[in-house]
C-alpha cells in the first residue's frame, strides 16, 4: 500500500539573540545570536501534546520528509514521517531541526560572526551535542510545547535523544535511539579523525578560512568516502557491487575499475556539493567528545525516571555495534526505566536505520501510541 | 626463553635483463631490467632442498628477520625467522624478496626507466600479483632452487602464497597463506580505493611525478591511517587506547586529543618515511585485481595437486574474515588436497598474522617439519 508524502514542505527559522537569550556552551563559550532551521509537519493539538523530535545523524538536516519545492528527492526519512507512517502526521506534530554547528541553515563555522561581520571559520567555538540539544530545548519552548511525545534519532540523533535523557528527562515522555553508542569508542574516533585528517590535509581547507574561494572538496570527498564504507556491510555490499567492472572504465590507470570505486567517488563527488567542510570537522568532534556517562554510571543518572525508552540496533551494523546499544538498554533496566530493546536482523550495516522503515514502522508505531495514550491519561490527572 | 637472533643481515639484489630474461607481464606489457631485492638466512643444503619463500604484505620488504647493520629494530617478522624459531634458520634456508613494484630495492615507479634515464613515475605498467610470483620464481631458480618447501605469507603475502599455487604448483611443496583471500571482497577494494584517493587528492601528487620535488606525504599518511584502523579490531583498539586523552594536547581546536587519534597520526607521519606513494597505488591495485580463482573454480584448478596446505585466520579479522579463509580451505578440499585450517582466537584483528607468533610457531613448526620429511624420503625416490 503506497501510503501518502506530505507534499511540498518549507524550512523555518528560529533566531535567539542577545542575552539573557545567548546560549551558554557546555564549554563555557557563549554563542549569539544563533539560528536554528526546523521543518514541522502535521498539527500541533490545542493542548500542544502531540509532538515528535527527530535528531538528525552527522550529515543529515531539518528535511526529514516532504519535498521541497521544485525538487525530486523527499527528505532523509520520508519513509518513516507522513500521514499513516511510522510518525504518523494526522495524529503527531513533527519537528525536526538541524543541529548547531550544521550547514543548512542553523548557526555553525560557516556563518556570519556579528562580532568581526566575517564568516566565523574556525573562530567558531567547539559544540557538544548537548549544546545541540539545548538549542532544540530553546526551539520547543519556543513553539509552546512543555513535553515531547518522544526524541527519536539514529546515529548522531541517537546521541541526541540520549543527551535529551540526561538534560531534560522532565520534558520528554520518551526516547527512541537508533543505532547509537553512549559513547564512541576507539576505533569509531579512529574513523573519524582520518575523516577529520583528510579534509585538514587538503591545501585549499586553509586552516579552516576557505569561503571566498576554493572549499576543501576533495579531502571532504575523501572524508565522505570513508563513511560510506562504514555506513554500509560487507555483505551489503557485497550484495550490491560484487567484483563487478564499470563499464566506462577510462584507460586511466587508477581509473575506479570497479562499480564499488565508482559508487564511492560519486557519493564523495556529491557530497561536497551540500555538505561544508568546517562543520564536518565540528561535527564529528562534537560525537568523539560525547559521553552520556560522564561523571557518573547511566544508571544512577537514569534513575527514577519515568521516561519510556525504546533501543534499536542491527545485526550487521558494525559501526554502532549491538553491543553499544545492549550498554544503553543495560543502563536503562538497571536505573529501572520501561525499556524495551530489538535488534533487526538486517545486512544493510548503520545505513538500516535510514533503510529498515518497515521494522521500524512496526517498534515505533506501537511504541509511539502507548506513550501518547499514557501521556494523555497523565494529563487528564 | 630467550630465542636467538640472527644477528646482522644484508639485502641483496638480483637483476634480469634484457630479452629473452625481460619479463613479460599478465598484461601483456614488458618491463626490463628488473632489480628484485632479497635478503636469506640460514644454509642452503647440498641438495638445495629446504628452502622457504617468505612474501611480504602491501608494506612489508624483503628484511624479514635480523637487523641491518646500524639499525635497532629487526626486520618485520623476526619472531618468526631465526635459530630455533618457526622459521628455523639452523634448519631452514630462508628467503624473501622484495615485490615488483614495491620501493625497497625492487623495481618500482620510483626506479629509472632505462628507456627515458627518468622515474617511471605512471608510465610504470601495471603489475599483478602473478608478476610478483613470476619474479620470485626467476630468483629461485637463480640461487639453483628447483623446489621450495614452501611458500608462506600474510595478508597481500597470503595472495601471492595462493598465485604460487595456481601458476607454479609443481615448484613448491607446500603453501601456508595467512589471514588472506583468494580475492578481494568491494570492501576490501574500498578501502583500498579511498586510500589511493587521498593520495590521488593531494596536489604534491602531480599525477604521480612528483620525485624531484615534495612527496605527496599528507595524502599517504592518510592512505596509512585507514589501513592501520582496518588492521586492529575494535577490541584491541579498546585495550591499547580506551578513550584516553592525550597529555600533551594543544590548544587547537582539531588536535589530536585522543590517544588512539595521535597514534594514528605517528604510524601515518612514520609510513611517508620510507614508502613510496606510487607504490602504495600499484601494490593495491595489483590486490584489488588479484583473483586466484579467474577462468575457474579453485577446486579445478587444484585438482590433483600434491601440495600441502596450511590455512590460517584470526576470529577478530575483521579486513580478511575467517570467511574467506574458508572458502580457500573449503577449495582446497575439494580439489583433494591435503589442506588444514586452523583460526587463532585472537583480538588483534587483521595484525594478528604479525603479532600471534606463538600460536603461529605451533602451526608453522609442526606443519613444516612434515613437509621436510615428506619431501625428503621423495627425493630419495
Amino acid at each position: 500500500m503506497e501510503k501518502k508524502s506530505l507534499g511540498v514542505v518549507k524550512t523555518q527559522y528560529f533566531t535567539f539573540a542577545n542575552p539573557p537569550d545567548e546560549l551558554k556552551l557546555e564549554s563555557g563559550a557563549r554563542l549569539g545570536p544563533v539560528t536554528i532551521a526546523y521543518e514541522t509537519y502535521g498539527e500541533l493539538n490545542k493542548e500542544k501534546t502531540n509532538a515528535v523530535l527527530i535528531l538528525h545523524a552527522l550529515s543529515g538536516d531539518a528535511h526529514v520528509a516532504g519535498f521541497h519545492e521544485g525538487e525530486k528527492d523527499p527528505g532523509w526519512w520520508d519513509s518513516m514521517v507522513g500521514p499513516e507512517k511510522a510518525f504518523d502526521t494526522n495524529k503527531y506534530f513533527v519537528i525536526c531541526s538541524n543541529i548547531l554547528g550544521g550547514c543548512a541553515g542553523s548557526t555553525g563555522p560557516s556563518s556570519i560572526n556579528p562580532r568581526t561581520n566575517k564568516t566565523y571559520c574556525l573562530d567558531f567555538p567547539i559544540v557538544s551535542i548537548g549544546d545541540m540539544v539545548e538549542c532544540q530545548k530553546r526551539l520547543i519552548e519556543y513553539l509552546g510545547i512543555k513535553k515531547l511525545l518522544t526524541v527519536v534519532g539514529g546515529s548522531m540523533g541517537g546521541m541526541q535523544a540520549l543527551a535529551w535523557l540526561v538534560k531534560y528527562p522532565n520534558k520528554i515522555h520518551s526516547a527512541i535511539p537508533i543505532a547509537t553508542a553512549m559513547r564512541h569508542s576507539p576505533q569509531q574516533i579512529a574513523f573519524d579523525e582520518v575523516g577529520r585528517q583528510a579534509i585538514m590535509a587538503d591545501p585549499c581547507w586553509k586552516d579552516g578560512d576557505y569561503y571566498g574561494g576554493a572549499h576543501p572538496a576533495k579531502g571532504l570527498a575523501v572524508a565522505r568516502m570513508i563513511g560510506h564504507i562504514t555506513y554500509m556491510s560487507d555483505a551489503s555490499m557485497a550484495d550490491k557491487f560484487g567484483r563487478q567492472k564499470k563499464k566506462d572504465s577510462e584507460q586511466f590507470k587508477f581509473t575506479a575499475d570497479f562499480e564499488v570505486e565508482g559508487y564511492l567517488r560519486y557519493r564523495g563527488d556529491n557530497f561536497v556539493k551540500r555538505f561544508d567542510a568546517n562543520s564536518y570537522l565540528y561535527i564529528t568532534k562534537a560525537m568523539d567528545n560525547f559521553d552520556a556517562t560522564r561523571s557518573k554510571p547511566l544508571q544512577e543518572v537514569w534513575k527514577g525516571l519515568k521516561v519510556k525508552v525504546l533501543v534499536i540496533a542491527f545485526k550487521s551494523d558494525w559501526l554502532y555495534p549491538a553491543y553499544q546499544s545492549k550498554e544503553i538498554i543495560k543502563a536503562c533496566k538497571f536505573a529501572g526505566l520501561e525499556a524495551s530493546y530489538c535488534e533487526i536482523d538486517s545486512t544493510y550495516g548503520h545505513d538500516a536505520f535510514l533503510l529498515e522503515f518497515e521494522e521500524e514502522t512496526h517498534l515505533v508505531k506501537h511504541f509511539l501510541k502507548k506513550v501518547f495514550s499514557v501521556s494523555q491519561n497523565e494529563a487528564k490527572l
